[in-house]
């Protein structure tokens, strides 16, 4: 796959069309058609490119071609793909080579040559492919194709928002050629001699453009795309790479001593940077990324507990993005409290342009009967809200940008503690706050009390409520009485103080350091995983929902207590951690490809990094193996795993390499998994650039010469020193000859 | 079926044993046998006999009889069979005559005949019967069979509480006959030559006692059977019949102008009155009364709610047993609400003899997978305590006994209270108790929140601790210091009064007059039953549960607000009362057998009885059609429907009549189906006995010269008049010419 935030192209070949499942997906260009689930638009394909040889169609669908090599350079996103097809009398080479751009958003461009080595006559046939393909379509309604000047455009709406998109094409043959337009408008038909020996090259760019992005999509459609052309491939290409190579170097993690682990987080990190939205701030990142409309280009936690941290650590303009987009979808999250009868801002478990939930109730089928399937997934996940006030309070204390507060995330944070002071209750005998009947990351167990993590997380949301509206009184007086003017009837501050001292957050127990999911989760059936297993009867049955397997089980789909550690990891004692590790990891199925990363993140904290190592390896190459979970019920959720991308890249930098920044002192507590003998990770900290090394022996922090503060770092426990701007630092590891905590 | 409250005796054959389904049904015993449901024990069956005829056997099962008949006498439960077989050379009639004797608890008896038209040598095998059917045996362990001085005693011992059960038995032949003992050591073989035209007769006398009964049972069934067989049948028979027609006199209920629903009614009532503790408070009726192992011989909120109310107004005796079983019962109750970490008394969904839950959480299996089906009746349905102080409740009220209060029922009723303070929650934002995670009358919707049956019924029970106590404090001032004195540590009467006044209960909507099933039941799938009826796809699956067709949709498996509706008919208008009838009626499935006597109740009370006339009869003829659920996922749920039965005496005497008696004043607001013209029912009140009878014109009310006062009587509104002992007071109806509710 290619993208670069603003699209994503899959990585189909040239001549595929709808029924190859070839797509330009749009971020953040929503549609509802005919009542179906609502999904993201693909746009129609500018690269579509067919051949034709002496009047035989040439394409892998259409004979078994002699050889065929497709490669991604994941340097730059360029996509390559050379085909040799047996013609008569001998051979002809197709290459293309094409990529999305990353210096100009709204452009496409490919490279296209043919060589043969006996004589012949070729046909191309080549423009736009408005034959889209979609989940949940058709989206694009009222189609119109023109040529004007030798520039291809297809313009259509959208069938809910009736929003424009366009899409123009230009192609420039190096050779001569008669073009004819075909009946379709939006097609060329050139053909030409081919002379064996000779190289035939020509180019296509596109551009694509929709209402959101500006009030006439067809001619800033058509503007840029002869813009491209003129600069031409050569150029526009350096310019992709350019960015691309200022994009690897602020988050290319090196792991020296395994090729095998390197790569495979390397692609995880390529498959976050085609997807960022590093233009945007009003869309973020769905949970399959922009390799389809899987998931209905939803956005869920996946980008604030799993992918924002990278974005953090290497591009804090983007995680910015992500989170200003959680600002402007407030009002979809109120009007889904209100609907439940809540106050505040219950955040969509499905978010998508308006922040309302794409979620629907019934969001898997059951594979014994084929009915709709009642789920809690929209309702009862309320850990949402409290995790887009985790990510926008990382941001703050991580950059120490606290602009984000004055520019909507105190409301944010303030609408989503009024959002928990109203769904939690008191227990008049307990004398205490509970949250009762949600569901927590461990969706097989939907409907529980006082979920850990949850609990955690609604504390974390108090405790940030109140210390935000401090920092925006002291900061931005104005903007806080303003803002804090407008909840001043309640509940606000004196509520959530209240509510903060009497809540209930599960605790280790002194005994066994365990601490409980949710209520009565001890007492389920303690049944072995591959027990479990063997009581399908359905290779595709869902283990949650009504009658789930797994749901009067302690069988789990993720980790949930172990990634409340996880965030939680300073609050907790080693032992804690430990405990509830390997208690909890035989029991987790990892049916979602979140769960992996936070066990290896956990094993690296609590000093046993090759018990994570094998689940760090099965989160970097989710999206290599192809071994994910294809099917929920009968629901396909295949395509990209970005929250697993950024599992890895925690799992390597935040667990393996330790890194732990709290947007005050850098803390490094490496523990490297046996084959890797150093990683080398750049770090952008409040806002200054640096490059961290772990070896086995010593931890070195080099400071760009241009940043404005020295940084605190303490190695394994050391006490802090300072990193000045241009210095390198070298710490002692603990594992190094001679070194000891206390020294 | 025959019985008398201490055990049940199927409508079986006397040839027939376990594979036909012979048992004898104990009250109150029960066992529970390798892992499965724990269940009443099945006594052997002393009443067994079988034929011979010239070596070959006669039986039903053996051969087709030229005729066969069988007839129950419902005015004294006795069944009869007759049966003629051809034989070599003619005929042979067998007649039977049993009965278990309502006068003697202990003791069944039959009278057996036959008589032939060709001479034939005859061997009966009778004796006990000790191979028992059971659903999940078998429960009696280490049978000893012995023939002792013309006795034969099988005893045995419960498998899981060691109890031992004993049954004797007595043959007395009155003709010459040969007998010898079996090698199975219960049997008696009686060969006799048989002349052509003579009457040959035996009989039967059997004796069945338990450890629950007395130290030695098989001493005691043995000197009963002995008592018996000289009494003889003819004085056995006799007792028999006077202890029925005492019964009867005591609860017939009249109906002129409709046989058919007249001797449904009688059958209904027969059906309470074979069944009915009258001699114990250590049991209640479970919901298949006597008839079988089904449902575990477990007592359900049906007793208090169904069957309590004929039992108030005809034998308040057995009324009180049923209630001081529930304070018997208690310390389960305590047990199961700590085990779930509240305080108080939660009662038990599925009851047995120490009040501990019966009730499994996988309750029914999935048909489409065969796997359990994680259901919440035990741990949701909290109601089920709200029932039972309601019921306590309605008996010191009704009868004036408030010795009830101190003999337990108080403490009962606090714990009641108690539990569900802490059951409930304060929701700080709409300031109020809401009762949240339930499961109502209506099965089919599982953990709902502020079903506004249970939160009125908890209402109620709050009103009662606090009533209650203050009744307790004046007339049992030392009981009261005793009982309370435990519970100052509180939740106590404060805390009641805190929560009465911030408790919230679903009211009438001001425009619709509907009162929400529970909070968000409105947006339900609002489909017609016949069409999610045709969504079925396996002829017993389950509505409810996990996936259950109905769980999503506003389809109730039975009464729920309009079964609240009839328990507080004086708190709300008849509009209210019609609304809600109106919009539920044909949203209710009948999934229970409780439910159609309520639409039927409640249609009399806002004056349309002929809506209500199909319920009532439904429900009367419920165990004369055999139409009911057989099924419950592939659960057997067949046998008799007590709480139906007590359905249509409340459907007949509270409903049609218009009975109300609130333990001051009875009032009466007739409502007659179209083919009644008159219904007469005896009625016990305060501990006076009286005769009404309803005409289409006029309400009669007789009271009995020994009653102690006079009673306050209302017809159809009218100002209350005084009936005094032995005077009869006639009021006229509303629908008689002339007549009005003000005169």
């Amino acid at each position: 796959m290619t993208g670069n935030g603003y699209m994503g192209f899959r990585g189909t070949l040239e001549e595929f069309g709808k029924e190859q499942l070839a797509a330009v997906t749009l971020a953040g260009v929503y549609d509802q058609a005919g009542g179906k689930w609502r999904e993201p638009v693909n746009a129609p394909n500018a690269l579509f490119t067919r051949l034709s040889c002496n009047g035989k169609r040439l394409g892998v669908l259409d004979a078994e071609p002699l050889s065929h090599s497709q490669e991604l350079d994941i340097s730059c996103a360029l996509h390559k793909r050379e085909t040799v097809y047996g013609i008569s009398g001998g051979e002809l080479a197709f290459t293309a080579e094409r990529f999305v751009s990353m210096d100009q958003l709204h452009v496409l461009v490919s490279r296209l040559s043919l060589t043969a080595t006996a004589d012949c006559r070729i046909e191309l046939e080549t423009g736009i492919d408005s034959e889209v393909w979609d989940i949940n379509g058709p989206h694009l309604y009222g189609l119109q194709e023109r040529h004007t000047k030798g520039v291809l455009l297809a313009e259509a709406v959208t069938g809910e928002l009736g929003l424009q998109v366009a899409v123009a094409e230009m192609t420039t043959c190096h050779f001569e050629a008669g073009e004819t337009s075909g009946e379709g408008g939006a097609r060329r038909f050139i053909a030409f001699d081919v002379k064996a020996g000779e190289v035939y090259e020509w180019y296509k760019y596109a551009a694509v453009y929709t209402e959101l992005d500006c009030s006439e999509p067809a001619e800033s459609a058509v503007q840029n795309i002869r813009t491209a052309e003129a600069a031409g491939y050569g150029q526009l290409l350096a310019a992709h790479r350019e960015a691309w190579a200022e994009r690897w170097k602020r988050s290319d993690c090196v792991i020296e001593g395994d090729a095998a682990a390197q790569f495979a987080l390397r692609y995880s990190i390529y498959q976050l940077l085609i997807i960022a939205p590093t233009q945007s701030e009003k869309v973020s990142i769905p949970a399959r990324g922009l390799s389809g409309q899987v998931y209905k280009g939803a956005v869920f936690w996946d980008t604030e507990m799993f992918m924002l941290p990278f974005f953090l650590h290497s591009d804090p303009a983007t995680a910015r993005n992500l989170l200003m987009y959680r600002i402007h979808t407030l009002d979809g999250a109120r009007r889904k409290a209100a609907e439940y009868g809540y106050l505040g801002a219950f955040y969509a478990w499905e978010s998508q342009d308006t922040g309302d939930d794409a979620c629907t109730l019934f969001n898997v089928n059951d594979v014994f009967t084929g009915r709709p399937m009642r789920t809690y997934f929209r309702d009862k996940q309320v850990h949402i809200s409290a995790d887009v006030v985790h990510g926008i309070w990382q941001y703050v204390a991580f950059t120490g940008d606290d602009s984000l507060l004055a520019d909507g995330g105190a409301e944010v944070i303030w609408e989503c503690a009024r959002f928990f002071y109203s769904y939690a209750c008191y227990n008049p005998v307990k004398r205490r706050y509970e949250v009762l009947d949600v569901t927590g990351p461990d969706e097989y167990h939907e409907r529980v009390n006082n979920n850990a993590y949850t609990n955690a997380l609604v504390r974390l949301t108090l405790e940030v409520a109140l210390q935000s509206a401090e920092l925006l009184r002291a900061k931005y007086p104005e903007r806080y009485e303003q803002l804090a003017g407008r909840l001043a009837g309640g509940p606000f501050l004196k509520e959530f103080r209240e509510m903060l001292a009497g809540l209930y957050v599960p605790q280790p127990d002194p005994q066994t350091l365990l601490i409980e999911q949710f209520d009565r989760y001890f007492i389920l059936e303690d049944v072995p995983l591959a027990e479990l297993k063997a009581r399908v009867i359905h290779p595709n049955e869902y283990f949650g929902g009504g009658n789930g397997l797994a749901t009067t089980t302690a069988i789990l789909k993720q980790a949930d207590v172990v990634l409340m550690l996880n965030l939680f990891k300073s609050t907790f004692s080693q032992e804690v951690k430990q405990a509830n590790w390997e208690y909890y990891e035989p029991r987790t199925e990892h049916g979602s490809s979140l769960s992996p990363c936070i066990y290896a993140l956990v094993a690296a904290d609590i000093g046993s990094p090759d018990w994570g190592y094998p689940y760090f390896m099965r989160t970097a190459t989710v999206d290599l193996t192809g071994e994910s979970k294809q099917y929920v019920g009968d629901l396909y959720i295949g395509g990209t795993h970005p929250a697993a991308n950024g599992g890895a890249w925690m799992a390597a930098v935040l667990g393996f390499a330790g890194v732990l920044f709290d947007g005050k002192v850098l803390r490094v507590q490496p523990a490297l998994p046996e084959l890797w003998t150093a990683v080398e990770v750049p770090l952008s900290l409040h806002g200054d650039s640096f490059r961290l090394r772990v070896s086995r022996e010593e931890i070195t922090v080099s400071a760009a010469a241009g940043n404005r503060e020295a940084l605190k770092v303490s190695g394994c426990g050391s006490r802090d020193q300072l990193c000045q701007p241009g210095a390198m630092l070298t710490l002692r590891t603990a594992g190094a000859a001679g070194a000891s905590a206390a020294e």
